[in-house]
């Protein structure tokens, strides 16, 4: 099916095939998904069945998994991108389009294949991995649920006395044992003076007592991610450290409810950081409000002042305000599943309250 | 430092300047370690100073690690891109090597600066990178050490009953906890007849009795990857099970005698094979003797019949053995450090006894 649409896409912008090399975009096609860095290729040709080249080494786990194209295994000692130069000349394709290529491989292509035009075409697999069909939502839905899962084992461990990454240690057990592939990508838990970098990771910091803590986390199911951040105060927190956390549970919740098909993107944006320059602090939310989430943590769609995508239904996005002050920063977020008229939260997981 | 080796090369090349964008690298000559996908750029010119241009999010914690280079905020709305295309333009390079560019990035580049030549290196950086120096080798060992608890801790709990994941969740939970910063690569938990294939990644399965399990896993220190395999017989293996095993064991010793400064890595990986050759078994070694190991889980030289590198003081290699086998596969893994004169195994978990 999602093959299907992909040859239509192939008709309208006249390519003779697609040449698929993104693992992520291959497992979205073929069900198959291979360790990082392995050499796969699918070819999808405009006419006739897929062709997913595989070294030695998947061949087996592939053929087992992908069920919807011809599996070919690239003998031993033939590289496997020689066979794909081969592959483009025999058939004589005047222009394929592409989602993605080492470029040692598309020097090597462009050599090799004088006859064929290599159009780098990102929006052929990304345009139709936005929208998630009924089968990816639940896969999201589950990672959600895990994500909570790690969310809620986070604020339960902060405490004065504990490092930074014994927290990430606990978040990502929690959501291990329950069946997340890992972590969706690394674990942020950024404390006091740290919590004032957007991407603080974790490290051998001592908590310590008056830290706001920023837990950034997520879970992986079916190789779909999800997305969360909470803060939280070891103690009581200061007024300035409780209206921060205050502003950004309204503007969130404010861009939350802008969160609907037909949108733009830069709105959502708009919406939470209009709440947050009401009180002069805009300056310090210094990202965009959000990401698109699914195979990959950052993809298509983008929240930010600069974007120019439109929401649609069935995008899942990320609304999640940051204010990082000299010293101590702060940022909630929640992953949101676009609908006709509104969005849903799937991440659930209860904020700090104090 | 390895800025300045980094310049030697350039001048021995006749390169005007080197384009280092690969996040790895950059930490490696910087220091400064960015989160995936972060659109940094490190220009280095033979005569002067190099800079790292970050985007306004990295931009105080590039400032704050990088300390060997300038550090340039490339404002908010200007794609970072766009200001190397201006760099490379006001400077007048004439040719620039870099060592890897997503696609989209080259091609801009390419079409941006014309009168500057782009060349694909990646051994220019690759070459420094393969020879490991004290500091990096101290964080190595450390990185083994974290490694071997975690083989400990997944050997410790697989049992008949258990499920694949929840014994990755205990082995990434045990390194984690001790400060390893994630898990170097998708733990590997393949019991029963999933043992048969070599990335097996780890599943709902429920290990039962008479199950192999192969257990492949690293730990980060640092940036600083390692990587071990332990395959483990639930209860009493066996005839063929403990045959395989001990085949493997003598194999793997029997490649790591050969390894020191100066081998030929295909002599090293032959060693292996003609160990299991001897009972027939080399058709079911269906992979390579090994890899290096460093920032990245695969990196260079590698041991294989088909590899031309030749081993140096410094490098840190996997030796790992597997035999294949329909329905049932086994193989064991150590990472070791090439001295002149021998080779040093950095992890020292212990084998499966029965």
């Amino acid at each position: 099916m999602r093959i299907t649409t992909l040859k239509k896409s192939l008709e309208e912008q006249r390519l003779d095939a697609c040449l698929v090399t993104n693992l992520k975009n291959i497992y979205y096609f073929t069900g198959f998904l291979d360790i990082e860095g392995a050499p796969l290729s699918l070819l999808v040709p405009l006419d006739g069945a897929a062709t997913l080249f595989t070294p030695p080494l998947s061949y087996e786990a592939a053929r087992e998994k992908a069920g919807n194209c011809l599996v070919e295994k690239v003998s031993k000692g033939v590289k496997p991108f020689n066979r794909i130069s081969k592959e483009l000349a025999d058939r004589q394709f005047s222009v394929v389009g592409f989602d993605d290529l080492p470029i040692a491989r598309y020097l090597q292509l462009t050599k090799d294949v004088a006859s064929t035009r290599l159009s780098h075409i990102p929006s052929l697999v990304g345009k139709l991995r936005r929208v998630k069909d009924e089968q990816e939502i639940d896969f999201m839905k589950k990672a959600a649920e895990l994500t909570d899962v790690g969310a809620l084992a986070g604020m339960e461990c902060v405490r004065a006395g504990v490092r930074e990454y014994e927290v990430a240690a606990e978040i990502e057990y929690a959501m291990r044992r329950r069946g997340s592939e890992g972590a969706a990508f690394e674990t942020v838990v950024a404390s006091g003076p740290r919590s004032a970098h957007p991407h603080g990771l974790s490290t051998d910091r001592v908590i310590t007592r008056g830290d706001a803590v920023v837990m950034d986390l997520g879970a992986v199911y079916h190789g779909y991610r999800c997305d969360i951040t909470r803060t939280v105060i070891v103690g009581k927190p200061s007024s300035n450290q409780a209206d921060v956390l205050n502003l950004l549970m309204e503007a969130q919740e404010d861009a939350f409810t802008a969160i609907r098909e037909g949108v733009e993107a830069k709105a959502v944006d708009r919406r939470a950081r209009t709440v947050i320059a009401e009180k002069g602090l805009d300056r310090y939310f210094i990202h965009g409000l959000g990401h698109g989430v699914g195979l990959d943590i950052h993809e298509p769609p983008t929240l930010s002042p600069e974007s120019e995508d439109v929401l649609e239904a069935g995008n899942v996005v990320t609304d999640e305000p940051g204010i990082y002050l000299p010293g101590f920063g702060a940022r909630i977020e929640d992953t949101v599943l676009v609908h006709e008229r509104c969005g849903e939260k799937l991440t659930k997981a209860r904020y700090f309250e104090w």
